[in-house]
């Protein structure tokens, strides 16, 4: 007979997969970086799947006749499966959420240093062997930074932002309290509190409310010369409409790591301002990130094998979070 | 009678003239801003300058006859001034310590998260329109950063430090302990203790003992990949040395704001390094700086007035600082 299965789309190191097999002695362990594995495994076997790593991952779930029971995925945000469908086949899916949080707070504070610090125009004026001062430089010091968004990402940079000594707000779907938020608002208050921020960062998941969020009215309501950056995902951003507003002013920089279509297609007109900062969806890359995410799974993986339910970001289908 | 003058270098507004009147209602105020004022009064009757900025402030001192009592200065570095000639006549000078704290430690943290967290790639890549993901990426949290001089700037890189959640070690002349530093060692220490550490960061002031301070035999002694800072004065750092050190891998990122030549040399080898980044001396352009250098003014006028000594920032001819 055939063991059931679990897919390991990270290398694992020998150690990890020796603790697997000690939590879960029945199963199979494939090597899913491994071509020739994962050919001679019968995907419908396939029970478990650990970490979510491009085409191949697709494919496995593609695969109809499959006994997929379970998928830890690596990242945050889910929108990119097939939800529903998993909803259907009562998969349970649990995120890498708390992995990017401390990444994530510290590319923000990277992508915004880079601006008010004058160190992206010093990067380009390096190109040149240019050496040009500015007079006028701001500090992140006393400014107000709206948070959009305040699960564990969100109130990571609010912690460091009240460490700069900002004043912090943030937007979430209730308006409940929040560790390291001076104040709170739900997702309805926002059009009527941004004009209160300097700063605005976006790290909504994506989900039918916050496709297009930031539009043309939303931005209409910010304070001239507000900063914009958005590291959650790329549709909640209405692109057209940020270009107007960095063309009218009340966007003086947006700091752009996410993006509808990845790669950002070469014509797109926000490759050539000098107002936009562009990284390539690298904002949640982090350090040690296959032990840290090892450590979720194997929390997890004790309570599968033990029947119970999983303890560790367990995503809320409705909620698509 | 000619009235004794106070020579303004600095645009202030008329309120803080209004103020300065008030403190000092027998002196004569000079807006050194407008050429033809300073012309209309005799330089030798000067008696106090505020602030200091280019040619002209030098043409003031310059004078032999003048009266110069003391001088407010605008940065925390005085070692453009000629602190000889300055003690020999007496002259008071208090600097601008404390006013660049903020916006250099922002600019430092800024500097280190361009290079840590992808940025300065980035903007280089999005000059060609590029999209190229990297898969390393590092964080701050955890790591060890040395700061070498622990006054207030030093001190505020400290803080920050602690709540990006690294371990601190100071250097300072004596190693007395210092709020923010997990560690303290003297100058002679540093040699030894220094691999210990993932960035260093120079913050010294410029005097005899610091110049060429960072030479072969300190960066030798570097852990490898170090990420190297310099914001304190170009002439700490033998830059030669510097770039023996980025080709042996002992330094693999070094942010530069500060220079022996400034500008830097059009032909500089430092200018082309992908490893490099350079700031043109502005780490310390401070927001609302002209606002904050006057309240620092009208607290030792106020003193000087009523013939008391300076309380604050009075600079140590013999440290240089």
């Amino acid at each position: 007979m055939i063991k059931k299965g679990i897919w390991l789309a990270y290398e694992t190191t020998k150690e990890q997969m020796d603790r697997i097999k000690q939590l879960a002695p029945n199963y199979e362990l494939i090597k899913g970086w491994d071509k020739k594995e994962e050919l001679d495994f019968p995907l419908e076997n396939i029970e478990i799947i650990y970490g979510w790593k491009g085409q191949r991952s697709k494919e496995l779930l593609a695969n109809q006749k499959n006994d997929l029971k379970w998928i830890q995925g690596q990242a945050a945000g889910v929108d990119f499966l097939d939800l529903e469908g998993l909803k259907k086949k009562n998969v349970v899916l649990t995120n890498g959420s708390g992995i990017h949080s401390i990444p994530i707070a510290e590319s923000v504070f990277g992508m915004l240093l880079t601006y008010t610090r004058g160190i992206q125009e010093a990067i380009r004026n390096q190109q040149k062997s240019t050496w040009n001062q500015t007079e006028s430089l701001i500090e992140l010091h006393g400014k107000t930074i709206m948070i959009v968004g305040t699960g564990k990402i969100g109130k990571e940079i609010g912690r460091m932002a009240k460490a700069f000594n900002m004043k912090t707000i943030g937007i979430n779907s209730t308006g409940h309290p929040v560790d390291y938020m001076d104040e709170m608002y739900d997702q309805k208050e926002l059009i009527r509190q941004v004009s209160k921020a300097d700063i605005v960062v976006n790290i909504l998941p994506l989900t039918k409310k916050t496709s297009r969020f930031f539009d043309d009215e939303l931005f209409d309501s910010f304070k001239y010369k507000t900063l914009f950056l958005n590291v959650g995902r790329g549709p909640s951003v209405d692109v057209p409409s940020l270009i107007r507003a960095l063309n009218n002013g009340k966007v003086a920089f947006a700091g752009l790591d996410v993006f509808e279509q990845e790669p950002l297609e070469k014509d797109s007109p926000l490759w050539v301002r000098d107002d936009v900062l562009i990284t390539p969806h690298i904002s949640g890359i982090a350090e040690g990130f296959k032990k840290r995410l090892f450590v979720l799974f194997e929390e997890n993986l004790k309570a599968y094998m033990q029947n119970k339910l999983l303890p560790v970001n367990v995503v809320d289908y409705e909620k698509k979070y």
